[in-house]
């Protein structure tokens, strides 16, 4: 009767997709993403949470209230990728299986783009896939709680 | 009627200014900077909002706030300068001319000072002239919009 | 009547997974994952292809093969990936969507394997699932072609 | 009748002490150590306040309040302390004494965790005693004021 | 009934602006500036040298020649910039008040051109607003002297 | 009656010159090149030799063969030019005049590109002349034996 | 009836404490402060024994033989702290709780001071409060025995 | 009835050539190379012009002076190759097709003569071939213009 | 009766052992030095196997053969030694001791020869002895069997 | 008669190996391994002398006191291995054949230990065999004296 | 009769010596020290030339212009000392003995002064002594010629 | 009647100077040296103490032995020269002039021969002139006490 719940959460400046240079983001808005990843979700018995903040303090905030009763994570965060250690911290501190997903290929883009405080905290990545990202990383986190 | 709408952002301790080394800034507040700023603005047929947080998402939050109403951004980011990947980001999702400001000479003053996330989205940079750098800024937005 | 075609393609070293290194890569052999991928590829109707080699210069040209009838690529390029910029170039050269996928979170482990010669001329990167970031892959390529 | 007044600020993630890494931090919470701080602190005729934060907005608006009515300030600014020159011009902004904390010993950790944007602008430095290092920070501090 | 006299240095190249890369700085040609700028400084009460070399040892030469009679300098040393410590050294034996300019906006730029051998001897920098990066020196010069 | 040999040699992805980015390598294939070489050479009094690999160690085997007959090397060893060492070590084994050759300008590309391993034991250098660059090397060579 | 016995080591130069630039260091005698620190630690139960030398080989040799007598070593290793493998070998070897001790805030020095060979091995760090640096091992020490 | 005009540039310390390290640049003087490439290009239907200077300033005027009566450029600018952006944006903001030319094979020579400023706004670059670098590159520019 | 049996593996150009840089390897052939470490290594009651490749992937794929069957490999990867990740993998894949030898002082040569990617996955490494490298290996390998 | 005279020495820490960490250096102590190769070096005909010091400048010392009576040197330089250019010169100026040897397999270990300024002055390297990396390096001195 | 004669050179901004940071260089103008190195060398039996100059090209004609009737070059670069390759080429293609001069201690001052062009090419160095560097280097060049 | 005394300390491995490389340092012994400099000296007034030594902290304990009744110091620090942090805090400490002298010219041999960890602390440098630089450095020290 209660599925699993997951979290997804998104950082800095992803509220303005579907605006924010869409050759490389492509035109859906966060809302119509969270929606097809939510119903995805559904349909592989997940419940799924969504937290969007441009605020590094208030991702860390939300990461602390998953801990007791979250399977599992799925962040995109953003610019805070590259620099924030201390996102990286809650991370670790929080024991729960989380998947680092970007939207564009991180690789390809500026030179500082290509570091992630978070990846060795992650169980995986993926990247480059625009909204399906989200969408894979769906199924990822099934397969691992 | 109505003048083009331009937005003033003071990033991290900028609020202490006039207190915090006088040697270096000076010692007018920034209330007072603030309100000669407006007058030049109104000079040149400019409105000026003025914005100051020492909280990285809350100028995130305010840039995107800007998107649709204003015609032109003045920012001076403090210290949020040599490592705010994430304003760098907000700022090119926003589309507007955007420059960078600094009461100090940056680039006499320690190593990590030296690298700035936004020059290379902002339109141009001014700094070393204490309170006349918005001044100056304010002067080029006007030539720019 | 006929699927669009997909190769995935492995290279040094993993012709041993199973028996190297199972704490990192499980114990699944290369043969049992490649039919888990073809039965899905199959679910999702696609044909898939299988080629592995410790030859860098085999899998360039088996690359090369590809060139005209395939419609992407999935490739786990082992140690090369991180000096081969031979393999970058034949993953350029034939134009064709490819992804990067590794079945260990390679930002976890040593330094030299976080970087990529290859990523930036994938469309994305999937890495940490096991052999679930082949699957995965699979069903990027799908929504890619 | 009035005692001198100190500042304990902890920065993110050390809410969660005692869950997090035990192995590393101990299993204290951060209220029973801060009840031992404040009890260590009376004995030397200090009046403590605590304070923990997630965002470093919020921490550098912390400091800023200090600056009129407080001796001294202890800070662990968690992994703030590697990145944060917004903090850093806070600490100097304010000119009051501040002694740097750091529970476990940072030098023996992630080869990030060895720069501090803070010590330079800090009196002194006190890492790796665990919930001593609070206490030893504020036996420090008496001295110094 | 004498205005102070301030020097308007331009470096190697910029000779050709007008036909040099028009995407990047305009049509206008060096003498149509320069016409600009004695008629904007004119109207400050200043009174404008121009000086145009693409000999190193030339600027140098003429930099000491302001030494006894000059109120200020506005250099834009080109490429020079990024590498002459030798102008850099007479900048801070004249001892004079000097402001760096540059039409571009030099940290969007090559990697090299983020690098300036001059910027720590200057007050201030100004860059990226095409010929008006001169007018607003002029502005900054006239309230320095 | 038998004219000196020399050898062209050709590495990874050069066999798909003519299809692959054009833009940067033109249009001709490798075949109707090497047939342009060899009619140059004949008009030379040289014998030309052709070898096309995409294997690091067939290039290798190949150089050893060459080192009781040839006169001179021309070698255009592609993506191996950045990383391979035991190129550079073949060519420094046979002791004969070999000259290194891009068709591209390899230092306006990719920064990798911008280093050899091989320049240092070649004769000498020639890129950035496509075809020609094969040309302009036949005449160096003939020069050099 | 016998205390634990804990070692007060410092390196080079520190017998000139008093002498020496006093701006950073006071002008107590290195002798006057081993008086304190052996009082303080007598307080605390604990024999003290004190040993200084210029040479590093000495201070090896008498870290070694510490080993099977001592509870607990604090070590000022001045200049040797920023290079000596040597003594940090010799630290790791004796299997003691050590703490690194430095009377200045080595971290707002010269850049050669902010790395220290020792801090890895060592338990923690005091640094910063001249004498007092000192005084706190003691108390750190105490709690570590 | 008039040949396309292209100049031979020479750098600092280039007059010298004959006397100056004959084992690395061979016995010729300067005049007789020129004598030679004159002649050769005068073969090709091209009429050459000379010019050698030790002036960083003075080379800038000489390409400046090309820029509308000529075809093409030879530039071996000596030991400015590694330093000089001024020179190299002189050779971008004449739009001529420029091929860089060196007689010594400069990667087998000191570190810093791998490094070249002007590579990147050349059309290709000859080195290692003493005179004959000089020739190649006007039979390649020959093939350019 | 069935001696352990070990591999002797030499990688690219050590085949020419003999003709390359006598100066620096001796005169012996590469069959002469075989013969000499057969020989001993039957004194010591050792099978020996020599391979000897160009091809980083057929070094691999012997590599892989001796899994099962041979106790120990003593390897000279030549330049692969410097960057070949893949055989890395492969000497860890395969779980057996493994020595490392060069017949030359590596770390008196080329800058680029003084890392080694397999140190670390060997149980030691000897250097500098010529052929007899190989010789002390072998008694080194039948200490560990 | 007399036998070629060879000197074993050791640096700093090694007169505790047995104690020091056993799981990298095994249990026997210092004076039972030197006792083994006294008999090792016996049996091929060599005396050999034993000495330790911590003291760098020792080692220095006796190094010269070997260069008018002995044949060659073993050195085991322990943490000086990696800083100590002091001991580099020593071997360098007493023109004796140097082997460098380590017990650990030192570049497996930590990043510092993977540097050894004596390798370029010594004729070769013997490292990670424990005890028996002085015994095989007594049978190579053997084979160069 | 005809002493040897010795060139003394100044590069730029040393014609300001005497005005330019008295602090750093003493209040003696170039031309009264001059007199003094005249007098010092006359009385050693030298002949002394005397050339400043702000233009590098021209310190290399100067340069060049020695190479026939002097006996030995002492040279202070100035700034030019920190990046000019072209001046030590110079140097090196004119045979003389040279002496590199600092009146102050460049190494105690800017990171970019610590690094020099031209000592590699120079016979020695003296810097740190105010005007007497070139009394002494007057000296050095007496016993070298 | 009696004469200001100076000191002249030499370092690691200049005892053997004479038989260590003449080629580098010339055949005069370290005892010749020493009375010609002692002649020397004594001509201009000076009376000279000389010290050699091998070890680091012996040359430490001398430097402050000279505290009070030395007037100057003449240091040729040998290797320690390149990272003895401890000699160049011990010359600080003393609060004398030291010339730092060095025979060879350090800057045109080894890499790690050009950085000095003692030339920040010292007046001044010379270097290159073989026993001269100790004369020379003689003349120095007169005219600075």
């Amino acid at each position: 009767m209660s599925n699993p719940k997951i979290a997804v959460i998104n950082g800095p400046n992803i509220n303005l997709t579907g605006e924010r240079e869409p050759g490389i983001y492509g035109a859906d808005t966060l809302d119509s993403i969270n929606r097809e990843i939510a119903a995805h979700a559904e349909q592989l018995g997940l419940d799924c949470s969504f937290f969007q903040s441009n605020h590094e303090g208030a991702i860390i905030d939300y990461l602390h209230s998953l801990r007791h009763d979250y399977a599992g994570v799925i962040i995109n965060a953003g610019a805070y990728t590259h620099y924030s250690y201390a996102i990286r911290d809650a991370i670790s501190a929080i024991h729960l299986p989380c998947i680092e997903v970007h939207m564009s290929n991180v690789f390809s883009r500026d030179e500082f783009r290509h570091k992630s405080t978070i990846s060795a905290v992650c169980v995986g990545t993926i990247a480059g896939f625009g909204k399906n990202s989200y969408i894979l990383a769906t199924d990822a986190i099934k397969k691992l709680i």
